[in-house]
């Protein structure tokens, strides 16, 4: 980001009628903002939350609560407009696109419903190479392409979303490859395993780390090897955000597993991202601390869909309107310190 | 708050297509505002947020950075909606009324304004009582009556919010007097002193309660002694809230404090209290602890007005929606775990 302009944004905040730095992130968010978009009044615009639907393999080895059946029931859920995150989307004026990057369903044409499908979900990782390096690259280009579309249709802000059962899995699997540390310390009860299925998924995770190796150093061959469809989407999404320099809010634990894969690809990506929230998963600190990124919420969510990218924009969108709408000391006559 | 209430407002919440628990504290938020009306499909209605203003003569010991006349100058910039809270407010579709409950400067009326002045601010707490318990009770009044009328004009949720210079002061006098902690322990910069008026200001404080030496088992013994206008005000709104079982949204430092004189007087006052963030002042989280409230937001905010609450309100609202909106597993068909 251009260090002149965020700067200007923060002398501008510091002309506003109050104590100077008294608004605290929200003034960061406003800061980073405007740096994003170059503007300096940034336009409050449309806002489009994509939720990235995928199947995964590792389901079979029995580390879900839920079945995989509930993936395509969701997104049929998503579509009708009665999942959390369709709720807090229209709280927060947004808009929710479902991409179906990697279900196990044949989706009828529906509106809303994106269906760029690169495979009907991922492989096994606790058997061999969850995605080929080719099916990765294809899943991360739906992403990017998204992106650019919602570049050329005026978009202001994005926001990221998933929905596929047994993913937190994968995303365990990214953080450890990433930091080189234990599967235990990253992997926590998804949708609410208890304490016996927790041990089990920590093993079955291990056990796809040891087989596959991936190579930290090659973030597409941790992605392609441990990863999922909708993280490699989330990851396109990210990467297009910030190459068109569109302010990207990332929801929890498996949405940062995606940006994560697009920071370790280009590191400057860290600059364009909000990240939402806190999540309950215990493996998300370490993604947010390598990413360097500070959540917004900390409400204790765990649901996924982009729930918490939807809350959050609404707390950014509020930073940028300090930008844009606050009185100087001088236009109100307030008399300054 | 009737437990029945509250069991059955999880209870739908557990139904709803996520995992049980999955949105956290939204559906702390949830539950309460359920329980606190009485309606487990409450409605989403006005929300009005109440700035109390009020000088404070504690101000000439040299306490505050900002100088005394900024108190009126602030209530003309809400009144032309160029503060902080303003902005936040209309982002959150909040209504500000300003109510002048102690400025020390005659203003014409003028729409938004309401003008209930019991003082022309405190006395300086350092060299005497603050007010007479008159005047306290007088203060307290005032917000009672405000949330008598909210819930006359079918106000669905209210906030807190204050404008006073000088009002960390008896904040940090009040929490100091009810803890039987040191001054030093709660007090902070306000609005930014440095660490040699930092010094000044606890000093100032202790000699406050030194000399008015406030009875912490009689609440307006201490805010009369050492609290302020604004603060009496509020705990009246707060008062007057819970009493109509209207939920009622407590912003920072400042809005605690009156808060907190409001759960002395009556403990059952704080289930109906949402906390709306955590102040960067240090004295809040003790007043917080004493209250028993968990702080929605944790945005590092320190402007008070009512800024923190305009936000944790669109968060509350977002929480009674999953609540009202969101689709049973039943009527998505939804397999559950």
């Amino acid at each position: 980001l251009d260090e002149a302009l965020l700067a200007q944004a923060q002398a501008k905040l510091d002309n506003k009628t109050k104590p100077q730095g008294s608004l605290g992130l929200l003034e960061d968010m406003a800061r980073r903002y405007a740096a994003i978009t170059g503007d300096l009044t940034p336009k409050i615009g449309r806002k489009v939350i994509f939720t990235f639907a995928g199947d995964h393999g590792i389901v079979e080895e029995g580390v879900s609560l839920f079945p995989k059946e509930v993936t395509p029931q969701m997104v049929l859920n998503f579509l009708r407009g009665g999942a959390g995150v369709n709720v807090l989307a229209r709280h927060a004026g947004a808009e929710v696109r479902v991409v179906d990057v990697g279900v196990d369903y044949d989706f009828e044409p529906t509106e809303g419903l994106i269906i760029k499908k690169i495979a009907k979900g991922t492989r096994n990782f606790a058997k061999g190479s969850a995605m080929t390096r080719e099916e990765a690259v294809a899943a991360i280009e739906v992403g990017i392409a998204l992106a650019d579309r919602a570049k050329a249709e005026g978009i202001a802000m994005v926001g990221t979303g998933e929905m596929g059962i047994g993913n937190t899995s994968p995303s365990s699997a990214i953080i450890a490859a990433f930091a080189g540390c234990s599967v235990r310390e990253v992997t926590h009860r998804g949708t609410g395993i208890g304490d016996q299925a927790l041990e089990h998924k920590i093993k079955v995770i291990q056990a796809g780390l040891d087989l596959n190796r991936p190579n930290p150093e090659d973030p597409l061959d941790v992605l392609s090897k441990v990863g999922g469809l909708e993280i490699a989407g989330i990851a396109g999404l990210v990467l297009g955000a910030a190459a068109n320099r569109i302010p990207v809010v990332v929801d929890g634990f498996i949405s940062t597993a995606g940006a994560l894969i697009a920071c370790e690809m280009h590191p400057n990506v860290k600059e364009y991202i909000f990240a939402a929230h806190n999540s309950v998963e215990i493996g998300h600190q370490m993604m947010l601390q390598r990413i360097g990124a500070r959540p917004i919420l900390d409400l204790q969510l765990r649901l996924g869909e982009g729930t918490g990218a939807a809350l959050a924009m609404g707390l950014i969108e509020a930073g940028v309107k300090v930008l844009n709408e606050m009185a100087t000391f001088e236009e109100a006559g307030v008399a300054s310190s």
